[in-house]
This record gives structure tokens, C-alpha cells and sequence, in this order.
């Protein structure tokens, strides 16, 4: 009999995430049945029909190797990295015919998933204004200063500002995308995506290579919801992709919450009427999710730090100057002097010894953070 | 014996509005029994004691003559304008000492307190920022419009931009004042009370010529909770006195709501607090406060329009002419004429009919509105 890990990649790529049928027959019969039964040509309800093309291009061992080749690895129910508050996604309603346990998560970067702390998941629109951002960097810092793991989707706007705010925090921060967590998408978030995958995680239910699609979002944002322990929505037009995974937190029953903003904003309108009608509670800091999520004092028994990264090592000058270092656009020495409130002599210095450490790159107009550096 | 009406002018004059002693001794003797007594000499509860000295200084129905010379008038309980919600504050558990249904009311202005039609509180800040004038005066004009009598307190900020709002939707607006209904405070506003005065109504506990004080204040917001069927909060700081009228309204048990703003707003931090306590619903617009406050398609039984006023003879172009002129920088015709969509002779023309019917004035700098007249 095929291993369960083993069949549970090989039928995650036979269906789509949050398909309902697979999810069922998986709860029937086991993967590893269910895979053994399908290789062996039995028509179960149908389904050897639908993926019997497929059945043959799948080579689920080799997807393993290679993954593991690029510091990609599979988790699936019963690892011990497997996040158990997934599981509640097994009796949770389904929503536009997609719901279940994934099958399994794709999982790039150091942090484990089993070791996440109080996570809370902040999204929003994409279209979100300066005030919408502004919140969510905030909104992000102060949860990651406390100690919480801080969940989103890596999208333009909210997504973006959360992780950013949450890295500013210098706290962890875990992007669940709707493609494989070697793509980066959207592709401006590239050097953000890396930075996760050097220092935190990435995570999906998607193969390496995968490219995203509409429902993929839409499962996607079940296993935002089902990773966190309540929902921060900052900023949802009416029609916002960030309400359906509003309804999946409700859907677990978990605490939802809404950052409220001018009336007159059409981005906050969304986020009002979760509030007006009861589903969502106002929240307007950090204080008021760790209260509601009741993540308040667990920071000091479960810190949630990623893990050893190089700047740990670094003396408090160089922290200074790394803290000074532009993430983008190059600066200066004198400039990153001025910022460090340190010597433009001593900051050179210090900026070539990080450079040897690969945390910061010289450009022809100035020094920047490297690509893949510790940055929060 | 002393006539009830009578009685109660004078208590009011004995005590502070919102007394509970004098409340409790009008229900268990009423106000003439109550009234005869102390005149007779009688100590009850050690209240004569207390205001024996101001007895004699009290002259209840020369107040009365004067005042109705004044077009003010002093309703009470029983009396066919007196409205009947207030009652309800004889059962309300008191606040910081105070409660209980007014002794009776100061009136100056047309319109009559029993056929308020689904009157609103609107309140806030004194201290507003342009954000929560502009969303007061636009809820003041959407309440107006759908036939909804604006309630406020005339001070600057939230309650100025919620009475103005409501006459520039051509509807009715109540002011209640801490201090007498002759008085114009604050100053500033003595155009916009006098305008109300003119057109609506300005109400106060208080007799005429009494000033305002800290308790006054308090009293009065009491008296706007219970004239209201739901009190809006639009920007309250976390220590505004807006939060007193909104403790008046749950006790009341009245719909209480709260506009949302910017969580960076300090004028909005109040608001926040009571809609994530549950105290108040969150409310965005007109229409949600009409929903809340029961009185969706009731403005079309019960038109909440003042009595009939100068303006309500005019022609439909001398009502644009007159729609043109402003309220306080006076305006040539040709600006008027093109504000109003209109040639300049006819403008000229109409402007001297609107000024013989006291409507509006002329300056050496243009035309504008005269102090009384009606502008909604």
C-alpha cells in the first residue's frame, strides 16, 4: 500500500483544494486506499473517470525529491509540524462548494507550523487607500511585538502591509498563497515572498509550479482562516475577496474583527457592514485583537520568534547601521549614517562586514539590503 | 390651591433641573401640593430649609406673562404638546445623580414638541474634526429629508453641523439648551438659534435668562436621550459629554448609534469604544439610522414640516432666488444669478420682493439672508 503522505500529494494533484468530493471519499477510504484503488483502475463514484488521465502523469515521489532538493517540504495531517487548527476545516460548513482538511501544505521557509504563536490573520483589499495600509503595517508591528504570528495572503494593499508591519514588529509572519510557494504573486512581491521563505514561511496547498486561479483564492482563504486564531479584516470593499475569508472564520466559529474607517471610504464599507450587522467585532489596535483572540500573556511562554538567522549574531553597531540600510531604493553612507546616529567612518566599515555577511549589497548609487536579508 | 402648571414653574425655579428630591416629592404630593406647602411654611424632608430664602423671590406667574410675551412658551406634563416619550424618564435609573421628567419645558419656536415626527438625536464633539461635521451634517440633511426631526444641543462642532444639516434638507431640527431659551449659547450661534427660534423650536428646563452651567449640561442631555427615539453619536472623544447623552439612551433603552471613523482619529475614539462594547450599533448613513429608529415610511403619515413660514407662499422663482442668497457673506445678483440659474434682472427683481417680505437683506457688499429668515 501506497504511503499516506505519498498518496495524499498524488491526489492533491488529481483535484482542485477545498474540492468537497475528494475530501469526502479521503474520510471514507483513506488516501492510501483511495490512491491504490484509483492506480488499480476501480471507479470509485465515478471519480477514475475524471482523473484516470491524469493518474499517469502523477509521479508524487519524484514532486517530493525534487521539493526537498529546493527547501520545499510536504506536510499532511499526523506530522507533527501538521497545524491541528486545520483540522476544524473537517466540520466547518462549506462555503460556495469548497471547504475540507487540505490534504496536505507545501511548506517553504524555517518556520514550523506546529510552533506558531497565537497567529492572527490580518487581510483586506487590494485597493486598499494609504489609511488602510497604514493600519494594517500598524495593526501588524503591534501583534508581532506581542508575540503573535501574523497571517495573510501576500496580496497587493492589506496583505502587503501586514506582512511588512508584522516584519517591522521583528515577529513572524506566514503568507498562504493560492499557487505554488515557489511563484511569486503577485511578482512586485517577489524580494517580500523570498524574505518569508529566508525567515518565516510561505505555505499552500498548491504543487511547486502551480499558477494561481479564482477558486484557488477562494480555498485559499479557508487555510488563512483555519491557520489563525481570529480574523482582522482592515479595509473590504462590498464585494472583497477579503469577506470570504471573513466567512470562514465565522464558518470556525472564531472571533472576526473589523477595523473601521471613514464613512465617506468606500474600501471601509465592507468592513462596516460586518460590524453593523453583528458578525465581526470593531477592533483598533493590537491590544483589542490580542484580547479578543486571547492571546494576551501566552507571548511569554511561547515566544514567537523565528528561528536563528544571521543578523542574532550581529553587535549592536552593526544592528544600528543593518536597521538603516534601505530595503529598495540604495542609500549612502552619510545618509545611513545620519538614520544610525552613528559616524559616517565607523558606518563604512560596518557596512562591509555586513556585506561579507550577504545581509546588505553595494550598488553604483549606494548600499541596499540584500535580497534575502533580515531586514526586521 | 395653586394651579399645577404654576406650581411646577415655581419648583423648577427652587431646584436644579434633574433634582431626584424634588422629583420624588412631585410624585408622592404633586407639584401644587408640593408648592403650597413650602408656601405655608412646612419643612418637608428639610426642603424648606433649603429654599426658604428663594420663596419669596419667586414669582411664577409674572414669569409666565413675560415670557409669552416673548413667544416663549411652559408646557407640562398633561398638557397637549407635552411629549409623551419624555415620561419615560420617570422609570430611567439615574445618572450621576440626576434623572426624572422634566417639571415642564420652556418652548420658543413654531413647531409643537407633540408632533415631532420620528425625532433623532445627533451629538459629538464639541472639539469635531471636518470629517465629522461634514458626516453630521449629511446625516442631519438625510434624517431631515426622510422626515425625521433632527434633536441637538446647538454647540459647536457635531450639534451645530446636525441642525444645519437638517434645515439644508428642509426638515425640522430641535435645539435643547442648558441655559434659558432667550440665551444664544455659545454666542456664536445666536444666528443659527435665532433661525431655529424663527422656524422650529429651541427648548429648554431652564427659565428664561438662566445661564449654563456644568450640571445644566449634564440635565439637558438627559432631556435630548429621551425627546429622541435613538440618539447618533458622530465623533466623541473617550471623555466628551456626547458619551453622557449616550448613557441617557440606554437607559432609556433607545436605539443608541455611533458613526465610525478613523481609528486614528482621536475624535472618534469614543464612538469606537461603544460600538465594540456592544453599547451602540454602527451606523454609516441616514438610512441606518431610519432602520434602527423604526421610521422607515412613517414620514409619510406624519410630514414632519414646520408650520407654515414666510417662504411657503413664494413663487418657485423667487424660492430659487432665495435658495441662492447666502446665509452670512453677502453675494452680488450676477453671483446669485448664476447660483440660482437665473438672469440678473429677474434676480434683482425678485431679490427686492424677498427683501420686502423680510427675507433678505441688503448690505453694501450684496445680498444675503436676513437674520430670521427661513433658508432651509
Amino acid at each position: 500500500m501506497t504511503d499516506e503522505r505519498i498518496a495524499r500529494l498524488a491526489l492533491s494533484r488529481l483535484g482542485e483544494p477545498g474540492g468537497l468530493r475528494m475530501a469526502h471519499m479521503i474520510d471514507d477510504l483513506g488516501a492510501a486506499r483511495l490512491y491504490d484503488e484509483l492506480l488499480a483502475g476501480r471507479d470509485l463514484h465515478g471519480l477514475r473517470g475524471e482523473v484516470a488521465g491524469r493518474l499517469a502523469d502523477i509521479h508524487p515521489e519524484r514532486d517530493l525529491e525534487r521539493a526537498a532538493r529546493r527547501g520545499i517540504r510536504w506536510i499532511v495531517p499526523g506530522d507533527a509540524e501538521w497545524p491541528l487548527p486545520l483540522d476544524d476545516l473537517d466540520i466547518a460548513e462549506p462555503l460556495q462548494q469548497l471547504g475540507g482538511t487540505p490534504l496536505g501544505l507545501w511548506v517553504r521557509g524555517p518556520l514550523r507550523l506546529d510552533t506558531l504563536s497565537a497567529p492572527v490573520a490580518v487581510v483586506g483589499s487590494r485597493s486598499a487607500t494609504t489609511y488602510g495600509t497604514d493600519v494594517a503595517a500598524e495593526l501588524g508591528a503591534g501583534l508581532a511585538r506581542a508575540g503573535s504570528t501574523v497571517i495573510s495572503g501576500a496580496a497587493f494593499g492589506i496583505d502587503q502591509a501586514a506582512h511588512r508591519g508584522a516584519l517591522a514588529g521583528d515577529g513572524t509572519t506566514v503568507a498562504v498563497l493560492a499557487c505554488g510557494v515557489d511563484r511569486a504573486y503577485p511578482a512586485a512581491h517577489r524580494r517580500l515572498l523570498d524574505h518569508l521563505a529566508e525567515r518565516c514561511a510561505i505555505v499552500s496547498e498548491l504543487a511547486p509550479g502551480c499558477a494561481p486561479t479564482r477558486v484557488r483564492f477562494l480555498s485559499r482563504n479557508r487555510v488563512i482562516a483555519a491557520l489563525s486564531r481570529g480574523t482582522v479584516v482592515v479595509e473590504a470593499a462590498v464585494r472583497s475577496g477579503a469577506l470570504n475569508t471573513a466567512s470562514w472564520t465565522s464558518r470556525l466559529h472564531r472571533p472576526l474583527m473589523g477595523v473601521p474607517g471613514p464613512v465617506t471610504s468606500a474600501p471601509s464599507e465592507g468592513v462596516h457592514q460586518l460590524i453593523r450587522s453583528g458578525a465581526a467585532t470593531l477592533v483598533t489596535r493590537a491590544d483589542d485583537v490580542l484580547e479578543l483572540t486571547g492571546a494576551i500573556g501566552e507571548q511569554v511562554s511561547e515566544p514567537a520568534r523565528a528561528p536563528t538567522r544571521p543578523r542574532d549574531s550581529l553587535t549592536r553597531p552593526q544592528q544600528q547601521v543593518l536597521e538603516a540600510v534601505p530595503l529598495v531604493r540604495p542609500a549612502a553612507p552619510d545618509s545611513i549614517a545620519r538614520t544610525a546616529g552613528l559616524g559616517v567612518a565607523q558606518v563604512r566599515s560596518e557596512l562591509v562586514g555586513l556585506a561579507g555577511r550577504g545581509l546588505v549589497e553595494q550598488l553604483p548609487t549606494g548600499w541596499r539590503l540584500a535580497e534575502a536579508a533580515g531586514h526586521g
